[in-house]
């Protein structure tokens, strides 16, 4: 029985739309390193002649027809000739972030279109703070996780049935995700569906909240699909400690685990789960594997 | 060859989470209508004292933790004694929609709750009206689209093949959404991956903006995931008037795609699909079999 080392700090290059990271691969009694590719999650800034105006996480490539779509979309522009300028700022090395900030200059009416943007995006389900702050400022506000919390391998393994058989709406409609609550013998404490992943994880920790069932910190989070920024802050505020998804994790929900001192399992499956950060929670051996 | 009627139009009951739609199911070379089930997808409104601060995309039920749970993961309040009210305003038969609406009364300075809340929460990339105007109101300030476009059962066999075929970071990372048009002869004219839905059909749309090739009339868009509310609304702007989703639709994008009077068609697989609104646009027969 021993603990893996956790997979090194993650850097994304500037612009990239994947990244490679070094992964824990756990198949069956198999236990090994591997080079994994993570989909790149960054946010984006938008500027309406110099003002900020929208954050929206997204992976980078394509960026002036991101803006442009959206712009389109709600009705702030009809077609390509109301945009003046549809642009990056300049890079200075100094300021790797500004590849993250596109500037609108439109040729109308601002203040028409401000108002328009401000009465019509509708705020997420609780995206948090993403482009607001940078993962640094999360950290401050919202310190690591310290917590003793271990785990054998095989309790994934049982995770993963558990949240199959007991997601009732999703066999009928596929349409819905979910989120599960467990200990850390394995045994459900709450499943919550919505047709948003972020929703699933509010009902969870508005349920235990509700419930005066808080502290989390020996709890671990699953999620039925993917693993992304908003999912991790939800957990991270809620200090759970651990966080399985079925799916793959974004690069920026890996940046945000080895942050926050959280454990970040991804693909997991009944046969078997990858290890993105904070392996050391995870027991491996012949145990109870898997 | 013939087409098929449209299916019967969505009638969503108060508070359900899933609701049976008849569909038509394409299947090699057999057609037939069968009852499906669809996961609900409803906005919710949260008053804080009695003012609007937010509306979320979400399947109706639990919605007292799904409030307690966003609010906590905001930083808004630490614990259930945090909230002094929190609950679905009282239905008069007349107002069915108070269902979709949450009040929440804070213990605290709601002010400084409030500003809070609006520094933080971030935009979502563009799920555009959603919540502050209904499906009616935005069929107002967007007519139904009107295109004679006409499309064998045969050309989503091969949008579905294209799809798969050319989706170059999903395959490395198993992490991106795709989202790609087609001409009505099934060639793909452009593609774009991304962590968000919304994102990948925000960048195709703009890419077709700023290339001017727009209008979309004659056009098919399909996505890599499931066809949600924001999806939906994007297509209905551009006027793109056949949506393909390779998962499940929710049931508000049925109820938008009947309102639009677009071709919503799901579960696409090289095999079959199935047809949830606007069937006289796809024909049927042994011409050109999936």
């Amino acid at each position: 029985m021993s603990s893996i080392d956790p997979p090194l700090a993650l850097d994304v290059p500037k612009g990239a739309a994947e990244v490679g990271h070094p992964v824990v691969k756990v198949r069956a009694r198999d236990v090994f390193e591997a080079d994994d590719r993570l989909a790149v999650e960054e946010p984006l800034e938008i500027r309406l002649g110099g003002t900020s105006f929208s954050v929206t996480m997204r992976t980078p490539g394509h960026d002036e027809e991101l803006v442009a779509g959206l712009l389109f979309s709600e009705g702030i522009i009809q077609d390509a000739d109301g945009l003046d300028v549809l642009a990056h700022y300049r890079e200075p090395e100094t300021s790797p972030e500004l590849g993250n900030v596109m500037n609108v200059i439109l040729k109308g009416d601002v203040r028409v279109a401000r108002e328009r943007l401000r009465r019509n995006l509708v705020t997420s389900s609780s995206c948090g703070v993403c482009g607001k702050v940078t993962i640094d400022a999360l950290a401050t506000a919202c310190p690591p996780i310290v917590s003793d919390a271990e785990v054998s391998a095989g309790l994934f393994g049982r995770i993963a049935s558990a949240l199959a058989s007991a997601q009732p709406t999703f066999e009928k409609t596929g349409g819905l995700h979910a989120a599960g609550l467990f200990d850390l013998s394995g045994q459900l404490l709450v499943l919550r569906e919505d047709i948003g992943r972020h929703n699933a994880v509010d009902k969870v920790v508005g349920h235990m909240l509700l419930a005066r069932r808080f502290p989390l910190g020996q709890h671990a989070l699953m999620v039925s699909g993917r693993a992304s920024f908003e999912i991790m802050q939800k957990a991270w505020a809620a200090r759970i400690p651990i966080v399985a998804a079925v799916s793959a994790p974004s690069s920026l929900a890996v940046q945000m685990a080895q942050t926050a001192g959280m454990t970040l399992i991804g693909f997991l499956r009944p046969g078997g789960f990858n290890v993105y950060a904070g392996a050391h929670r995870v027991r491996l051996g012949t145990e109870d594997p898997v």
